[in-house]
């Protein structure tokens, strides 16, 4: 078995090929590594087996004509490396899944989003193995095997316990060599909070507008919520919140971070949030890794959330435990 | 002209004659008053002209059969006490509502909700005229003229500029005469804290959840709210930071009023609360009375707000600014 650091070719299992696992694994087995897809959906294995797996933009189009599509990881054994981009909402499936793609070195790199996931991976592997990386990409499923891409595409990547290591820029070069731009970050949990930063406001915002329009209404994008002078205002806020609780819990964030974050958000236009689409199109939200988690973690350190609290208690109550009513009220027709 | 404090019978306009007006004014009528409604619908005036102001409600039922309905307030003439019950939202219209009706000692008693309109009075009329009063009752209005008594009925009012004098008393008695729970408060300042301590959660929470759900859904009542895991613990997280607020401007409120508040509210049952039913009805929201008033005092006075803050902005931007959609995002369908 070759240290973890001088692997010369890695086997690479991708679990949970949505939208991100279909595009990073895509990118890494066009350009010729030994990937494994996990594909459960049938239809969608049979799609990819068919057709392939075909990423669509405007500055690159490319198809994998030869895709290893495994229905279980049984029948893909023991790898190197293995990508997790399951939804974090699916975490209590990954016991099972992970356990016959696992060698004594195996690493675990997670590329789902929020708080909590590389600990839910270290909690059973050890944490050791994981590594967390941070997806900078505009993606979404059009059809199975079909992934369009909007823009963007960068992986921030980094060691859950500790500093940077050797294998942890190996892993980044593997992924560079294959045309994604990887880098590695020194503190992987800071480079969360920065991403949470927005995050927790424009996507938050985003759904609790959009729940509260009409039925058949279009969605509300970035550049509606940064049009409105209500939601802009309350985006700021709760941005400044959440940075001011990141650093209470220790990272450093630039003083000049949401003025640059919002120039960001206006020069992208209309963009949708990917968990505004997951929660038009009913699927489940990413409640806890996003909103819930840094709540607690916030509120446990001592920092001010009352906003992220307020935040994330109206999508809690949304996507998990709509009330019942318990009748028409007291107010007679 | 007699001094206020001795008045042996007032002359009494009602401005406003909703639900509050009608009920208030309807009791003071009802035992011999000389009270002088305004109402502007004609339609509404028609009825009340016809088939005289109805109270209907379990404990008591009772009509006014011959009622001073006025389409203007210039035929009522200077009066000794003026109640205001229109909607905060209709103050642009009361300096010329209220102008034919003042004398130099006439005193303007407001039953409006929240914080603002005795300030607003007092700045076009004096501060010396001016009187609050806050209405703890269940009403709704079902048809012109006809007004549905639910339950409660308590007022308690006092001096807007100072301690309660010896025309407060009057005033409340005048009430107490007519079959009113009327009590004189120290403090109407802290008075009107205390009632937002319950409406700032109650009602701006109902409102959120309800805007959330489909249309044709039942309305969220305060039942349905407590039953609610998430809304119960905003609710209770949002009375506590208006609670801290109000300390923070210098009212005295219990250690034990939240328990209390969320005691009474478990008790009431199934309610609907007023601006509730504004905003399914499609009438305007005292936005600024209840919320955004009361979250500009608590943030000048450096209490942190963040709730409260998220609340408002969320309400607004329901009732005021719905957000423009840019089209349907960067998203194909």
């Amino acid at each position: 078995m070759p240290t973890t650091h001088v692997l010369p070719r890695y086997r690479i299992a991708v679990v949970g090929t949505g939208a991100v696992g279909g595009y990073y694994g895509g990118k890494l087995a066009y350009y010729g590594r030994d990937v494994h897809f996990l594909i459960r959906s049938e239809e969608e294995r049979a799609a990819v087996k068919r057709f392939g797996l075909q990423i669509k933009s405007k500055k690159e189009a490319f198809r994998v004509a030869r895709v290893n599509a495994h229905a279980a990881t049984d029948t893909i054994g023991p790898c190197d490396l293995v990508l997790i981009a399951l939804k974090a909402t699916a975490n209590d499936a990954l016991p099972a899944l992970l356990a016959p793609l696992l060698g004594p070195e195996t690493l675990l790199l997670t590329l789902q989003n929020g708080l909590g996931n590389e600990e839910f991976l270290a909690e059973r592997f050890g944490a050791e193995r994981v590594l967390g990386g941070l997806c900078f990409v505009c993606l979404h499923k059009t059809a199975p095997g079909v992934i369009a891409h909007q823009g963007y595409g960068n992986l921030s990547l980094g060691e859950f316990a500790g500093w940077p290591r050797p294998r942890t820029h190996d892993v980044a070069w593997e992924f560079k060599r294959c045309g994604i731009n990887a880098r590695v970050v020194a503190d992987l949990a800071e480079a969360r909070w920065r991403k949470l930063v927005w995050n927790v406001p424009f996507n938050g915002l985003t759904i609790l507008a959009d729940a509260a329009r009409p039925p058949g209404s279009p969605p509300v994008s970035t550049a509606d919520l940064l049009a409105d002078p209500d939601l802009s205002y309350l985006a700021r806020r709760l941005m400044d919140e959440v940075i001011a609780a990141a650093r209470q819990l220790g990272h450093a964030i630039p003083a000049d971070f949401a003025d640059t974050q919002f120039k960001r958000t206006a020069e992208m236009g209309a963009y949708l949030p990917s968990t505004l689409l997951d929660h038009r199109a009913g699927r489940p939200l990413e409640l806890e890794a996003i909103w819930g988690e840094p709540y607690r973690r916030a509120f446990n350190a001592g920092a001010e959330v009352g906003r992220l609290e307020t935040v994330y208690h109206l999508l809690r109550r949304q996507t998990v435990s709509p009330v019942a009513s318990s009748g028409p009220g007291s107010v007679p027709p």
